[in-house]
């Protein structure tokens, strides 16, 4: 039985538009990384299981992660996400390294998904980080990276957004001013992470569950309605949180005079699920009707390097996929149009035993920089017109047999000019290639 | 217990300067490739074991591949190798694309290996692969991106050279001189395949095991003695081995009339294993005296695309990993330093509050296209200085409050030249940073 041509499930086959266009957003990627000093790093696509399950316990092996057990009896994982491994790498070297710790890196993950819209199982994943004493500046700085790559995309703030809260304020609202023990807290925290997708009865009996008083019940309900910065600081002062946990105050102000506030929303509903945060959480938002939804998180981690037995390195960082970047560009015509490669020349051959000839031109002119598609087997001239417009090279050149020598005709398809040349003559044919 | 900061077994952590390093193998690969028209494609990690059964047999399924039973009770594995991907690829869409079909991808593989020197558990690999009608020119082009690549690295055929033989070739002594039935010949090919691993004694003994005559014995010993292209075209002629099964004349011709017969050797022992190669095979290696081993492989296959129902498309092509290519440029001093990131600006501060300064600055440049690295802590200027002498960047930056205004003292650091400039003039700083 012939075998299937299909990818496996959740992944995809990129063939050559598909993977230009996601060249096109790692380019894009290492120049917005590059542009704050963040420096390049990769890791394993295996982890032992142990990574994750100190990191986000047990849960996520069981639902999520890609795991089996290794020849040698090593229960391993391939890689659902980067951070464990950062921190494992950070852990190692933050020693040696001055601080702060700037990195980025474009893995591909996998997670065991229902494959869906923005949802697949295998994605490539921006993600930034940075490793330093605690400081909002460095919390602003990865919100900047953010922003400068969406800017760079041509996005700007009609288009996305980004919502915030901290879980510095979470932790002390629930710890300190509604008194509750760990386990309400987590219970707590859960049903924040699940608020939006519940309908109104089931988020009152789930509140019920927890059972907290009737001030309580109360304020957590004020909480969940701070949706601005204003309401946030207002709140913040009833509660007494205190600038110590987070310098809120500077934090805005700063993104003010940095022209960056117009991007920012408070949302009190965003904790990112029950994970390592403990300062700002953060998500990414599409504005556009249609693709009304998260785009990417991120958020401050203070306790990673704690598994790893290494005094606590706080960072900061965020994970941006690609599946959900190119949907966002796509629905906002951001996407430019790669359906055809970028040949300078596509070379061939109207008479008989000029293969000889092609294959030297074409070296000459890959020696002077040019990318060159040839075709050694003879063709009809209107054949090689046509397979040079599909191959998108900017010129066609055709050799011919002239007076015992051979000659190339070329035609440059930017400008529509035809020139024939020597084959001696390489930098003049570079020349009239290039012209616009 | 702190968890392990170690990678898992046989995998590495890329650090900013090896990932530097790689990304500097990677951009040369692309480069090489479009230099031909070869086009960017990839595929999924994982793949359903059936595709590597079908393509390599059981053993290489047993011995090397990472596979396990997902949730969905499907068999796959993660990749150990490309072929079969971008076969599985081109069958699905063979129909629609003009040939030849040029194709390169650069993905990170799995192989149950045991480290050693070159030999990795994952490795990254070039892969580069035309399909269309057989022809010599296929095969030609193949070696000629090869070439190129190491070319562009600075190596030469003192450095490197390329050893090959043809399966056609080797099928029809087998076949039709020595009149070998199917499970004789296969024997004979692994032979072949470990004949230069093996002690003359074990080598006796097994060429024993399958039972040749005499005849076929010493004719057997005879071609295990071609070692020259000017042997090999002898033996071809004794055995009448027919240029209708490869073009052999025309093949060596043209390399020798594209200059580029100096890297070939004619090799009777390199088979590439129990592949599915059906046409040239060959192996790059390193002819330095402390690394002489073989750096990459690949051939010509016909029959890849019937496991998957599809009519024969020929191919040829070869894989290249990063870790054999890196420590080929290392033993041959090709490998430039890569430790610093190069920034083109460290900026910083000596005065209290001018981190609003710094940062408004920063995105100015950055608007500019330059990469700046900032610091918003106020610090020394000595400390300063020797942290932007780690970062690597060409200039450092420091802001001071002179007169009520904040002005910036820039030391180029490539031509050690120093200026002071107002915040508002970024296109002067730009232009004194740049200099050289």
């Amino acid at each position: 039985m012939a075998l299937s041509k299909k990818p496996y499930k959740g992944c995809r086959d990129l063939f050559p538009k598909e993977k230009r266009e996601q060249n096109f957003l790692f380019d894009t990627m290492h120049l917005a990384a590059k542009q704050f000093g963040y420096e390049p790093y990769d890791g394993p696509m295996l982890e032992e299981v142990e990574l994750y399950r100190a990191k986000s316990g047990q849960e996520l092996i069981n639902d999520q992660i890609y795991s089996f057990t290794d020849r040698g009896k090593r229960e391993v994982a391939i890689r659902p996400e980067m951070t464990p491994t950062v921190a494992r790498m950070v852990a190692g070297v933050h020693r040696e390294i001055p601080k702060p710790i700037r990195w980025y890196s474009i893995p591909n993950l996998m997670r065991y998904e229902r494959p869906q819209k923005g949802r697949l199982r295998e994605h490539w994943q921006f993600n930034v980080d940075i490793f330093g004493p605690d400081s909002i500046y460095h919390e602003i700085e990865i919100l900047q990276v953010a922003i400068n790559l969406f800017n760079k995309f041509g996005a700007n703030e009609n288009q996305f957004g980004i919502q915030i809260n901290n879980r510095a304020f979470v932790d002390f609202f629930f710890n300190k001013t509604l008194g509750l023990d760990q386990d309400k807290a987590y219970a707590l925290y859960k049903l924040v992470d699940r608020y939006t997708k519940l309908k109104p009865e089931a988020f009152e009996e789930q509140l019920n569950e927890i059972g907290l008083n009737n001030e309580g019940s109360e304020q957590f309900k004020k909480y969940l309605d701070i949706d601005s910065i204003d309401k946030f600081k207002s709140f913040a002062g009833e509660i007494s949180f205190s600038s110590e946990k987070w310098d809120f105050e500077n934090f805005f102000t700063t993104l003010e005079k940095l022209n960056l506030l117009n991007y920012v929303e408070f949302n009190a509903s965003i904790v990112r699920g029950l994970d390592y945060y403990t300062g700002l959480v953060f998500e990414i938002f599409d504005k556009h009707p249609e693709n009304r939804r998260a785009l990417c998180g991120g958020g401050a981690y203070a306790g990673l390097m704690s598994i790893f037995g290494e005094e606590k390195l706080p960072g900061v960082g965020f994970g941006l996929g690609d599946v959900t970047l190119k949907d966002f560009l796509e629905v906002h015509n951001l996407m430019p149009d790669f359906s055809t490669p970028q040949h300078d020349l596509y070379v061939a051959a109207e008479d008989d035993n000029l293969e000889i000839d092609i294959l030297n031109l074409s070296t000459n002119l890959r020696n002077l920089g040019l990318n060159i598609c040839h075709h050694t087997a003879k063709a009809k001239f209107k054949k090689i017109i046509q397979a040079a417009a599909k191959s998108g090279s900017g010129a066609v050149g055709i050799l011919q047999s002239h007076e015992n020598q051979t000659q190339i005709k070329i035609k440059n398809l930017n400008n529509n000019t035809t020139e024939t040349f020597k084959l001696s003559e390489s930098e003049k044919i570079k020349l009239f290639i290039l012209e616009k």
